[in-house]
C-alpha cells in the first residue's frame, strides 16, 4: 500500500525538479561500467563518470544501482543529453511502466516485482532504462538477480548477449525481469492452494485477512505489469532504436505480459471462489450448531415439562399415588425420545 | 452528493443564459493580473478590468476568483471575444471537465478536489482556464494553493515558469491540481488503512458507513478525474496554441491521472475487500454466540431434566429412598458434563 | 416495466403499418402551427392541415400532440414526402432514440422521462422531430412544459430563439428534455438519500421494495437516456441540416447526456452500498438477539439446575438440613451471575 | 441447456459431412413451392425437386420444413451450385446466428426462439436461409407462424410482399422471427412481474427455481440474438444481392435486436435483484423467528429460575413460611414481566 | 493449477535455450513420417530423420510425439532452417495459442483440453505446427485422437484430406482438437446440470468443492481457447500459405470457438447460480430448524414455568388444596398450546 502517498513528496516541488521519491536512502549508490564486443569483455566499478572512456566502439553498458545521489543522475543527463522530464522520471519511482521516445535515446521504466511470503505483499522496485546508440545505461532502486546474470553472461561470453547489439542486452534484462514475475506469481499460487487447503478443513480468522491482503496483492500486480504489456506494443510498433531481430524476442515477452495478465484474472476468480467457499462454510457451521442445540433441546424440553407437572404439589393428583405411574412415566419419556428421533432423522438433521 | 440537483438551477433558463450555479455567493470576487516576463514580474489586485494595460509584450495572467458576479465575467467576454457557450460553461459548476478549441483561444475547464476527513466526502471546485496568444485567465470557484504557488514562482523568477511561455503557466496550473488529486487520494488511502486495521479487531457500526461513504467518494473522484485524461489527450492530440515542449510535460500529467484512475480501482477493490472481512466477521461472531449457547444448554438441559425427575412427587420411586442415590446422581451429572465435553471437543466446538 | 409488451401490438401486422402503441387514446389530438420570423410570430391551433399556408418564408413549427390519429400521420406523409418507415417509427412508442437522415429531412425520435415519486417509477412519453428547410415538425405522445416555454419564448421574442434557424429550435427542444432528465435524476436523488438516511437508523421492510424499484428504474433510465447520446454524437458528425453554429449547442447537450450516464452509475453504485448496508444491519441486528438469548440463558440455565438439584426429593440429601444452605446457596448464585458477567463483558457481548 | 452436446453428434465425421444434429427425425420433410409476382401466385406441395419448373420469370420461394432429409439437401446443393459447407451449416443445428456472402447466393442462419412457460425454458429451432436472384430458399426446423402468415400474405396480395423483389421477402420473414423473439421476452417479463409479486408476499423454495431458471433462459437468449445483430450489420455492410431499399426496413431491425439486448439486460438486473430481496426477506424472517424465541426465553427463564428457588427443599427457607410470600412473589413475577416488555419495546424487538 | 509454475523451469536460462518444460518426459518420442498424394499414401515409424526423403513432390506429415528429445528437435530446426525462437516455443508448453508467420514457415500453437471427470479439472497438452510447403511438421506432447483419425483418414483415401492440399491437413487437425473441446464441455455440462438436480434436492458439502473446482476450470478452459479464436483470426487475415479455400473452412471453426466462449459464459453464469441457490438453501434450511426450535420453546417454556409456580412449596398457595386444580391446570395448559398454535399457524410457521 501507501501507492498515492508515494505522490506527496513531490508535491509542492517545480516541475523538473529531480527528486529521489523512495526509501532506500541509506545504501551507497554503485556504478558499474560494462565494457563487451563479441571478442573481450570488462566489468569496473567506477567511483565517477569521469573515469569512463567514451572512445572505444565496444558496447557499452553503465548500470547505476541506488537512484537518490541527484547529482549523479544530473551528471548523466549532461554527459549524454537526456531530458530534465526524462531525469524526474527514472528518480521518482510512483511512475507508471511506460516508453519514451526522444531524439538520441528510447527511454523505458519498470517495476521489478518479489513477493514476500511472510507479509502477503507485493514489494516493487523501479528500474529504468536508457537506450542509446552503443550505449544502455539502466538505474536501479534495489540489487537484482537478473542483472548480475546479464553481467556473468557477458563476462563468460555466455548466450546470445556479447554476439547481439546493445538492444538485445535490454531485452534480456526485461526478459528478465518479466520472469521474476513468474516466480512471484508462483508463490502467489502456492499460497493460494495452501488456502484453498485449509479452508477445505477448518477456516480460521487469520486465513481470511490472508485471502484479503492476496486479493490486494493481485490487483498491485496487475496495475503494475499491465500497463507494460502495453508499453512493449508500443516498442514494438514504433520504429526506433530497437532491430527487428530484436523485436521477434520482445513479442514473446508481450506474449508472456498477457499471459501474466490472464493468471491474475485466474487467481482473482480463485480467490473468489474461495472467499464464497468460506461463507458457505460458515453458514454450514452455523447450521450444524443450531441443529444441534434444536435437537437436544427440543427433545429434553418436553420432558423436562413432564417432570415439572409431577413436581407439583396439587393436593388431589391420582397419578402419584399408583404404583406403575413412574415406570409408566420412563415409558413416556422414551416413547417421546424415540418419537423426536424418527422426526428428526426422517428431517436429516442427525 | 447532490450532483444532480447542481443542474436545477439552470433548468427553465433559456440557454446563453449566463448563471452560477454554486453557492460561494458571499465571499468578495477579486481579480489579480500577473505580468511577467523573463525579467521582471508584478501582481496587482485591481477592482475593474478597465485598469489593465494591454499595450506591453509581457505575459499576462488574469486570475478572477469568484464566479457569482455575471457582470464582470460578461465584461471579459466582450474584451476577449470569449463565446457565450463558454461563459456559460466557467459560471456553471457542474460541467464535466472539457477542452474546447476556438478560434482565438483554448477553453479548459477542471475541478479541484479535496478530501474532508471529518465528513468522509470529496468537496470539488471549478476551475476554468482560457488560454490566448500571451494571455492566460483563470476563473477560481475557490481559493487554491497552487494558484499561490504559481504566482510566488513568477515574482520569485523561481522554476521554469518565468522562463517559458504562457502555456507553460497553464501547464504548471493543471500539474499542481493533479498533485492535489494524490494529496486527496493520499488521505483516503490513509482512512481506509485505519478501517483496515480497526475491522481486524472488532467491527462497529459506524465503520461501515465509513466505508459506505468512502465508497460513494471513490466514484465521484473518478468520474471527475477520468474525464481530464481524456482531456488532456485531446489537447495533445489537437494542432492548438500549446507548444511541443509543453505537451511533453502534460503526457506526464496524464500518465498521473491514468495513475489516479488505476489507484481508484484499487481503492474500490480494498473497500469491497473490506465490507466482504466485514459480512465474515459479523458471521464468525454469530458462529461463536451460538455455539456459547449451544454449549451451555446442551450441557444443562439434560442435567436440569434429571434433576426434574428426583423432583417428581411419585409415591413409589425407590431411587429417592436409596442411601446412595444422591452421590450417585452427581457422579451421573460429572458423566454427563464429562461426555459433553469430549463431544464438543471432538467438533472443535470448545 | 412492461418493455417487451409495448412491441407486442405490432406483432403480425404487415411492416409499413402505422400503428399507435402506446396508450394515451382518448386525449384529443391537437395541431398547433406557430409561424415566426425575427420580427413577428404567431400561434393557431388548428383543426386540419388544410388551413396551413405554406406561402409564406417564416420559419414553420408544427407541433401534434396525440399520436393516434392515424389519418393525420398520414395525411403530414404525403404533404411533407415522409416516407413510410419514419411515419411507422413516429407512431410506435416502444423505439429507441435515433436519428436518421433522408434526403429532404432529418428524423429524430426520443423520450422525455419523469420520476413518479409515489410509484418509484420512471414514466416515458415519445417525441419525435421531423426537421426540413424551414420547418419543424414535432409529435408529442403528451403534454410536456419545454414545448410550452418554446411557444412562450417564440412569442415573446425572447432569448435566442426567434433570432436564429429553425435548427435552433430544434436544439432548444432537445436541450429542455435533457433538462428535464436533470429533473427526474435530481427527484431519485432525493429519494435515494432518503432511503440512506432512514437505513441508517432502522431498516424496514418497505423500503428495501423501494431500492429494488429505484435499481430497476435506472436501468430503464439509462436505456433511454444513453442511445441518445450516440444519437447526437451521430447528428454532430453529418453532414446534414444541422448548422455549425447550432452543432456547438448540441455539443453541449451531449456533454450533458455523459454526465447523466455518469450519474446513473453514481446512484447505482449508491444503491448497491445501501443495500450492503442493509444486509449487514440485518446481520447486526441478528447478532445483538441472538448474544441477548445467549447472555440470559448461559446465566440462568445453571441457575435453573442448581435450584432442581435442591428440589429433588432425595432422602439423604445432608445440604438440605443445614441451616446456612440457603444463604450459601445465594451466595453461589450471586457468584455464578458475576463470574458469567466478567466472562461475558470480556467477550465484549454485554 | 445441452448445448455443448449438440455438437457431439458431428464429433468424429469428417468435415463436410452432411449430418442432422436435432431431434426433430419423425416428422416428414415437406417442400413447398410459392411462386408469385404482382400479378398472380401459387402454393404448391411438392414431392420432389424434379416436379419444379425453372422456366418463369416469376419470383420463387422454395421452403423446406424438416432438415433430416439429408438426400434432398445434397440434391439442392447440386440443383443450385450450393457450396458444401453451407449445407453443413443448414443441417447442424448448434450454429450461431451468421451471413456468408458466395457468388452466387447468400446464406443466412439463425434461431426462432419461443418461451415454453411451464419448463421455463427457450425453445429454439434453427431456420436458415438461401437467397439468390429471384429465389429464396428457406429450411426450417420445425414449423412457424411467420412463414405461414408470409404465404397467406403472397396469396392474398396483401402488404407489400408481393409488390417487392425476393430479399423483400427475406426481410419479412427476419422481422417476422424478431417479432417472436419480442413474444418471448414478454411471457418472460410476465413470469418475472409474478414472482417479482410473490416474493413481496411470501418466498417460497420452488420460486427460487424458477428464478434462476429464467436467469439460464436469458443467458441463451442473448447469446442467440445478440450474434444475429451482427449479422444484420454485415448484411447492411456488405454491397450484396440486398437492395437498399430492403436494407432500409433491415436496419429497423437491427435496432429492435439492439432493444431486445437491452432489454435481456434490464431483465437480469431485476432477476439478480428479486433474488437480493429473497436474501433480505429469508433474513428477516430468521431475524423475525429468532426475536420471538429470545423475547418468550428472556421473560421466562428469570421467572422460572424463582420458581425453582422456591421449589427447593431446604428446611430453613424463612420466606416459605410468611403468608405474604406467594403474592408477593406473583407480583414480582409481573414486575419482571413488566420490565421485560419495557425493555424489547425499546429495542424495538416487540 | 500449477499454471505459473509450469514457468518457473525457464527461468535463469539463457533465452533461446531449448526446454521441454512439461512432466511426460518418460514416454519413448516417436517419429511418424505420413506421404500422401492423391493416388497412393504411406505410413512409417522412423528412428532417425536421416531415414526421410525429400526427393518425391508427394505430401509429407512429420509427426512427432514427445518434446523432451531436444537434439531432435534441434535436428528439426536444422534440416527445416526453423528458427530458434520456434523450437523454444515448441517445447516450453506454458505458451498461449498463438500463430507466427516467418518466410518459409507458419508456426501455430495450441492446446489440446479434456475434462477429467473425476478430478474435476482440465488437462491440457501442448500440439504445435509447422507448416511448410507440402510438408506439416508436428509436435504433440502426447496422444491424441484427432491424429490418428487423420493418419486412417489419409491411409484409406477416405473425405477431402487426401483430395486437398497439405493446408487442409493443418485445418483437419485443428478442427478435430476444436471438437474435442466440444466433448470436454459436454462433460463440464453434465457435471453442472449433476450438481444442479443434486442441488435441489439437498445440498452437502463436497457438491460446493466441485462447484468450485468447475468455475477454476472454466477460467482455465477459456484462458487457452480465448486466444486460439484471436490466432485463427490472424490466420485468417494474413496472407499466407493457406489457401483461401482451406480459410473458408478455418472460418467455420472460428466461429465454432466464439460458441465455446460463449458456452463457458453460461455455464459460468449457471455455476453462479447454482451457488446462489446452495446460499439460500443453507438459510432456508437454518430458517426451518430455527423455526422448529423456537416453536418448541416458546410453548414449553411458559408451561414449565407454570409446573414451577405449583412445584413451589410455600406454605400458603390456595390453590394447591382444591379439588379442581389439577385438571385446571391440564385445561390451562392446552389452552396455551392451542393459543400458540394459532399464533404460529398466523405466522405461517408451521
Amino acid at each position: 500500500m501507501k501507492q498515492a502517498r508515494k505522490h506527496l513528496k513531490k508535491v509542492g516541488y517545480p516541475s523538473g525538479t529531480i527528486l529521489y521519491t523512495g526509501n532506500d536512502l541509506d545504501k551507497e549508490v554503485e556504478i558499474e561500467l560494462i565494457t563487451y564486443s563479441k571478442e573481450k569483455s570488462s566489468i569496473k566499478n567506477i567511483k565517477s563518470l569521469d573515469e569512463m572512456d567514451f572512445s572505444s566502439d565496444d558496447l557499452k553498458w553503465i548500470n547505476i544501482r541506488g537512484l537518490h545521489d541527484i547529482d549523479l543522475i544530473k551528471k548523466i543527463g549532461d554527459i549524454f543529453k537526456i531530458s530534465n522530464l526524462t531525469l524526474e522520471n527514472i528518480t521518482h519511482i510512483a511512475e507508471r511502466p511506460k516508453v519514451e521516445f526522444y531524439n538520441n535515446y528510447m527511454f523505458l521504466t519498470l517495476k521489478t516485482l518479489f513477493f514476500d511470503e511472510d507479509n502477503i505483499e507485493i514489494i516493487q522496485k523501479q528500474v529504468s532504462f536508457i537506450l542509446m546508440h552503443n550505449t544502455l545505461i539502466t538505474f536501479q532502486e534495489d540489487k537484482n538477480n537478473t542483472f548480475d546474470m546479464a553481467k556473468k553472461r557477458i563476462c563468460e561470453n555466455e548466450g546470445l548477449i556479447a554476439k547481439k547489439n546493445i538492444d538485445y542486452l535490454l531485452y534480456f534484462l526485461i526478459d528478465g525481469v518479466v520472469d521474476e514475475y513468474f516466480v512471484a506469481l508462483s508463490k502467489i499460487e502456492e499460497k493460494i492452494e495452501d488456502i484453498e487447503e485449509s479452508i477445505v478443513g477448518n477456516s480460521q480468522k487469520y486465513e481470511l485477512q490472508e485471502v484479503y491482503k492476496l486479493r490486494k496483492g493481485l490487483v498491485i500486480f496487475k496495475a503494475l505489469t499491465w500497463p507494460l504489456e502495453d508499453t512493449i506494443y508500443d516498442i514494438l510498433n514504433e520504429d526506433s532504436i530497437i532491430s527487428e531481430d530484436t523485436k521477434k524476442y520482445l513479442k514473446d515477452v508481450r506474449d508472456h505480459l498477457i499471459q501474466i495478465t490472464e493468471l491474475v484474472t485466474f487467481y482473482r476468480e480463485m480467490i473468489l471462489g474461495i472467499f464464497d467457499i468460506h461463507l458457505s462454510n460458515t453458514s454450514n457451521k452455523m447450521n450444524q450448531i443450531m441443529t444441534t442445540l434444536t435437537v437436544f433441546s427440543t427433545i429434553f424440553i418436553p420432558l423436562t415439562f413432564l417432570t415439572g407437572i409431577y413436581g407439583m404439589n396439587f393436593k388431589y393428583m391420582p397419578e402419584l399415588y399408583l404404583k406403575w405411574s413412574y415406570p409408566l412415566f420412563w415409558i413416556l419419556c422414551l416413547g417421546i425420545i424415540f418419537g423426536m428421533y424418527r422426526f428428526f432423522k426422517n428431517k436429516d438433521w442427525m
